[in-house]
C-alpha cells in the first residue's frame, strides 16, 4: 500500500484458513458492532500490527453519540479507535527498523508529504491527512491493522503496551506545550482537569514548568489533579460574572505571574479567565473546544501582547512521549481507570463507561 | 532628569529673560488651551528639543472628546501630543551622539530598564512606562520638550521633520509586521484602510510582502489604499451575515493562501473575517481596538493553528522607520493630508479636522 | 516509480518506434559522452519532463575533473546536471496540479519523508536523499527525465525556462539568507563575488538587506557585483596578514555594523575576515567550501556571540525563487554569460568554458 | 549613584566612627592585599550589601597570575571578585523591592540600557558594560559593596548565601543552555569536566536533557562528573590523531544522535571532536577558551548544518538559577570543595588552592 493511499481496508471475508480480523464498526448513532475487517495488502514500507491496547477518546464517544465530530461526518460504516499499541506481525519488503515481535505505539495520521505544510514540518495541518477513525478513514480498534512502519514507534522494554497507547492522548499535551514553548521558567495555568487538562499538566511538568495551578468546577477532578502533581488547585463556578474574582484567586494560588495558560475546556468563561489571568507578553493556548464561537475579552489581551495559539493534534511527539514515560518523568498509568476486553458486550460497556460522566479518565481495551 | 524620572514638567512661569515655552494643554472634554509649560531640568543623558512637527493621533482625539482612552484617564491638565520631530537645542553633559542643531524624531516612551520585561527586550510592555500624553505624563505638542537622548533619532538629510514625526504611526505598522513575522513569502490581508491600516500596509510591503489585499467599508479609503500600493481591494459591508461570502471574495482577490491578516479595525466582523480567511498555520495580528469584548469563531481558527497576536505600541522601531523612509521603500508624505500652525485657533481647527470623519488621514502641526 | 525509489533509470535501449532519450554521461575523468539514457517507469505521482534549459554548476565541473566532490565519489557511469527546467510531457495517474505542456523548474532532491529530519521540516539533511547527479543518482542533462510532480514548479508566464533553471543556484542564496535571517534591518557583507556570492547578494537584497558590501580579489568580479547591485565593493588580497587592515576598510565601506557575513569563498582568510568583521551578536554564514579544515579566530568571535551557521543545499525555495524572479525583485538573466546546444562537441566546450576561469558566471545548455 | 555610573569606589579612608570597609586589592602579578575600599555614595536605585560569600573564578586567578584576561588588562589597583552573595544593609530612596536584612545574590554587570544591544534584550553584549573585577571596574571581594537593586536577587529561605554566590558560575551554564536551546529532546555532549563543564552539565539536566555524556582527560574529574549525574563518561587523550576513534566511542556512549555539544575546554582537539560528533542539524556551543585561533574541520560541520554558537557571560539568569537551586533540580553544594575566611593569609591560600590544579572545583570565601 502506497504512502499516501487509504491505509485501511474494508469489511469483507477472510481467505480460507486464515484467521478472520475483527474490528469495532460504527454503524450508526449508538451502534457499534464487532464485525470482520479486511486488511489492505501490506505495502513495502508498511507493517501489520496485532493490536493489544486501544484507548477510548472523547472524539470516539462523540462519533458514537452523533456520527460526527467538529466538521467530520460519518457517512459510511467506519472502524473506530485511534489510541493504540500492539505487536508487529509482519513487515513490508523495505522495512528496516522493525521486525515481527516488536512492541510498538502507533501514530494515527498519515500525511501526504507533497504539500507545503508537510514540507515545512507542519504535517499535522496537511489537508490530505488520513487519520485513524476520522471519516472516511478506518480506525484501529481491531485485532490487526496495517500501518506505515515510520509511524510505529518501538516501545522500550520498560514501557507497557497500555502506556504505548497512552502516547496518543499525551501527544496532545506535548504538542500544546511545544506550541506554548514551555520550559523551566514558565509558570503554567491549566483550565480544566479532564483527561486533556491532565495530560497537558503532566506534559508541562515534564517540560520543566516550575509551578502549575489547575482549575475546574469539579472537586473530584481537582483532587485527582492534585494527586497527579498540580502545585495548587482552584475551584471555580460556571458563572461568567465570577471571572474577575476567580482571576484574583488564581493569581494568589500561582504566587507569581502566569506565563502560559492552557484552556483545556474552551468555553467563554474559561477563555475569558485565561485571557485575563495571563501576564503581559504571555501566551494562551486554546486546546479545548467547548464553544465554537466565543465571546471573550480578546482586545485587552491583545493590547498586553498575550498571544493566543491553538493546536491541531500533534506532530513528531511519539519519541518524546516514550522518553517521558520510560524515564519516569511522566506516569500515565494512574490515568487508566477502567479496562475492558474486546467482546461485543464489553465494547458497549466500555463506551458507556467512557461517556458516563463518572470518574472515568481513560478507558482502555486489552485485546 | 534621571532616566526613570518623570520626563516632563508642569505648568509654570518662565524665568526672566527666557522665552516662555508654550504647549497645548488638555483641560477638559473638548477643551484644549495653549498655555505655558515649564520644562524639567536637563539631566546628563537628556536633550532639549525645539518641536517642529507634531501629528495628531486617534488617541489624542479620543482624550479630547472623552478625557480617557482604553484604561487611561486624564485627571489633571495634561499636555497632549506624541507623534513628533524637532531640532536639538541643548544636550546633557553625558550625551555623546547628538549636538545642538541635529534634526531628530522622538520615540515617546521612557521605560524603567529595571523590570523583567525591559531586561528581556520587551520594553514596550514595561509597567513603569512613562509615555508622552498618556496620563499623568505630559505630551509633546509644545515649543520645547526635554527627552532622553537615546530616544531621539537623528534624521538623515533626505528625511524631513514631518516625515520624522510620521515615524511614530509608522512604528505601529512596523511592530505589527515584526510580531507577525512578515517577509517576502507572506501574503497579507489588511482589514481596515484607516491611518493604521495604511501604515501597516506600507510596512508590510517594505518587509517584502509579495501580495497585499486591503478591505474596508468605504470607497474613498479603498481608493487611497490602492494608490498607496495595495495589490487589490475588497469593499465589504458591516453586516456580520456577509462574512462567508466576503471571505470568498477576499480569497479570490488574493489568488493565494493568506498567511497573515492584520485586523486594523478590531470589530466582531473584521476579526471574524480575519480568523476565517487566514490559512491553516497562519497568523492574525489584532491591531485595531473597535470592540473590547469580541464574539468571534476563535475555536475553529485555533484548531487550524491560526495564531492570534496583538501589539502594544512598538519597540526599537525608529531606526528601521528612518531606513524605510530614507531608502524610499516607504513614502509617508501622501498620508499627511492637512497642516496647521500652532495658534489656539489652529489647534482647535486641527483637532476638528482630525476628528471630522472627512478624508483626513494625518493632520500635522508645523511649529 | 515510488516516492522514495531511485528516480532515474539506466543506460539502455529505447523501445521500437520510441524516440531514444539521450543524456550526458560522466564516464571518467574529463570524459563526458552523450549516450542513450533509459528512463524509469512513470509512477503515479511522477511526471516526465522534456528538458529545455540546464545550467552547469561548479560541482558538475568538479566531478568531471576528479570524479568526486566532497565525500561523494563517482564509481559507475552517471548522467550529469541538476540545474534545470523543461516542459511536462506526461503525468502519472495521481498527479493533479500539472498537465502536459506546463513549463516547470525542477528541485533536484528526493528525500525519504520517513526520517526525523524530513518530518521536522529539514528535509535537505535527509540521509536517504536521492539528488540529481550526486552519485549514484543520475542527473538531468538529458532530453527527458522522470521526477516527482511535487518537485516540479510551474513557471509563471513571465519567467523563461532559463530563469527556471536558475532557481537552483539562486536557491543556495535564498537558503543561506533564511538561515541567517536576513531582513530589512540586516546589513550584509559577502565574501567572494563568484556565482554563489552573486546569487547570495541578489537574494539578500530581495530579502530586504538595506546595505550590502561585497569583497573579492578580482576586479572584474567586483565590477560585475557592483553592476548587479552591491552598495560598495572592497578589493582584498590573499595574504592572511592583511585581515585587520581589510576589516577596517570593510567597516568603512559598510558605514554601519555588519549584522551578517556570508563567506561564499570558505578559505582561512575569508572566514577570518568574516569572524572579525561581524558585529557582536551577528552571524556568519559559511557557504563556500574553499578549505575543509580551517584555521580561524573562532574563540574571540564566539565570545562576542557571533554565531556560525552553515548550509546544505536548500529546502522549500522554488516558490520563493519564482516569486523573486517574476516580481522583478531579482534579475538572474545577467548571470547567464554563455549558452550552448546539446551536441557532444558543445557539451565539451560548455564544460571547458565553465571550468576556464575566464569571465563565465553561468553556462547554460538549451536543449 | 546613577544607573550607568561607575559602580564602585576607590581606595580611601573611612569617616571617623564608621567601620572601615576592607577589600582584596589586586596590586600586581601574584600580589593581592586586603586594604580599605571606600564605597561610592548610595544612589536612589542602589543598595549597600554586606558580602557574606564570594567564590573564586578562573578569571580571578588569571588576573592574579598575569594582570590580564582575554583583552582586559589591569592597569590600576583593582578589587577582585565577582561571584557573590550577601545581606542588604541599606537601600536607596527609590528601592521598593528590597529591605535591609534581605539575603541576596548579585548579578555582577551593569549595562547602559541606552545602546541597541541593551534595548534588544542582549544586554550582556553591551559595549558600555561595567562588570565586577573587569578592569577598570572594582570587584566584590570586600566587606561591603554598593550595587543597583535590580541586580540583587532575594534568596528563598531554602537557599544559602554560598548557593547564592554559586548563581554566577551556574549562570554561565544556564546561558549556554539557552543559547543552544536545550530541552527534553536534546541529547547533550559536554567536552571538559572542569567547573564550567560541570555547571553546564547540571544546567543541561535541569533544562531537561534526557542523556548527557561528558568527556575529559582526567579520571578524577570524570568520576566527579559521574557522581554529579552524567549518564556516561568518556576518557580521551590530548592527541589530535585520536579524534575519529574517540568520536566513535562517544557515539557508542550516547546511544543516540548528539543534538548539542558544549565545548567547555575550547582547544583544537575538543572543538574538532565537537564538530565531528554532533548530528546533522545540531549545535555546538563554544564555552571554553583554551585556544584563541582554532584549527578545526569547520566546513564539513557547516555542510551538515551544525551551527556554532558562542556565549559571553549571561543575561536574565539569576531568577532561573534560584529556581533551579531552590527546587532541588540543581544541587551546587558539592561543587564547593574549599572554604576560607577573609584574612590576608587565607585570601592568599584560597587563590593558591584555586590555582593549584588539585581537585578544587569551587573555592569559596565566607566573610
Amino acid at each position: 500500500m502506497g504512502k499516501g493511499g487509504m491505509s485501511h481496508g474494508s469489511a469483507g471475508e477472510a481467505k480460507d484458513g486464515e484467521e478472520e480480523n475483527m474490528a469495532a464498526w460504527l454503524l450508526g448513532i449508538n451502534t457499534l458492532k464487532i464485525q470482520p475487517f479486511k486488511l489492505p495488502p501490506l505495502g513495502p514500507h508498511d507493517v501489520k500490527i496485532r493490536m493489544k491496547a486501544v484507548g477510548i477518546c472523547g472524539s470516539d464517544v462523540h462519533y458514537l453519540k452523533t456520527m460526527r465530530c467538529a466538521d467530520f461526518i460519518v457517512k459510511e460504516p467506519m472502524v473506530i479507535g485511534h489510541e493504540c499499541a500492539g505487536i508487529i506481525e509482519e513487515v513490508g519488503s523495505e522495512v528496516k527498523k522493525l521486525v515481527p515481535g516488536d512492541r510498538v505505539a502507533l501514530e494515527p495520521g498519515i500525511s501526504c508529504w507533497r504539500c507545503n505544510l508537510c514540507k515545512e514540518g507542519r504535517y499535522n495541518l496537511c489537508p490530505e491527512m488520513k487519520f485513524f477513525a476520522t471519516p472516511p478513514v478506518h480506525g484501529s480498534l481491531a485485532n490487526q491493522v496495517v500501518h506505515p512502519a515510520d509511524l510505529c514507534f518501538k516501545l522500550p522494554d520498560s514501557v507497557s503496551l497500555e502506556e504505548g497507547a497512552m502516547c496518543e492522548p499525551l501527544s496532545v499535551g506535548v504538542h500544546a506545550c511545544r506550541r506554548a514553548n514551555i520550559g523551566p521558567e514558565t509558570n503554567v495555568l491549566v483550565m480544566g482537569a479532564g483527561p486533556i487538562g491532565l495530560v497537558t499538566m503532566l506534559a508541562a511538568r515534564a517540560f520543566g514548568a516550575p509551578r502549575i495551578v489547575i482549575v475546574d468546577v469539579d472537586d473530584h477532578r481537582l483532587s485527582v489533579a492534585k494527586e497527579l502533581g498540580a502545585d495548587d488547585i482552584v475551584k471555580v463556578s460556571t458563572n461568567i460574572q465570577d471571572v474577575a474574582e476567580e482571576v484574583s484567586q488564581i493569581h494568589k494560588a500561582m504566587e507569581a505571574g502566569i506565563d502560559v495558560t492552557f484552556d483545556c475546556a474552551g468555553f467563554n468563561k474559561t477563555m475569558s479567565t485565561a485571557l485575563s489571568a495571563t501576564r503581559a507578553g504571555g501566551k494562551v493556548c486554546l486546546v479545548g473546544m467547548g464553544h465554537s464561537e466565543m465571546t471573550v475579552p480578546l482586545t485587552p489581551a491583545a493590547a498586553r501582547e498575550v498571544d493566543v495559539v491553538g493546536i491541531f493534534r500533534y506532530k513528531n511527539t511519539w519519541p518524546l512521549c516514550l522518553e517521558f514515560i520510560s524515564s519516569g518523568k511522566i506516569d500515565v498509568k494512574p490515568l487508566i481507570t477502567h479496562r475492558f476486553g474486546f467482546s461485543q458486550k464489553e465494547v458497549e460497556e466500555a463506551f458507556e463507561t467512557s461517556a458516563g460522566g463518572g470518574n472515568a479518565i481513560k478507558v482502555m481495551f486489552n485485546l
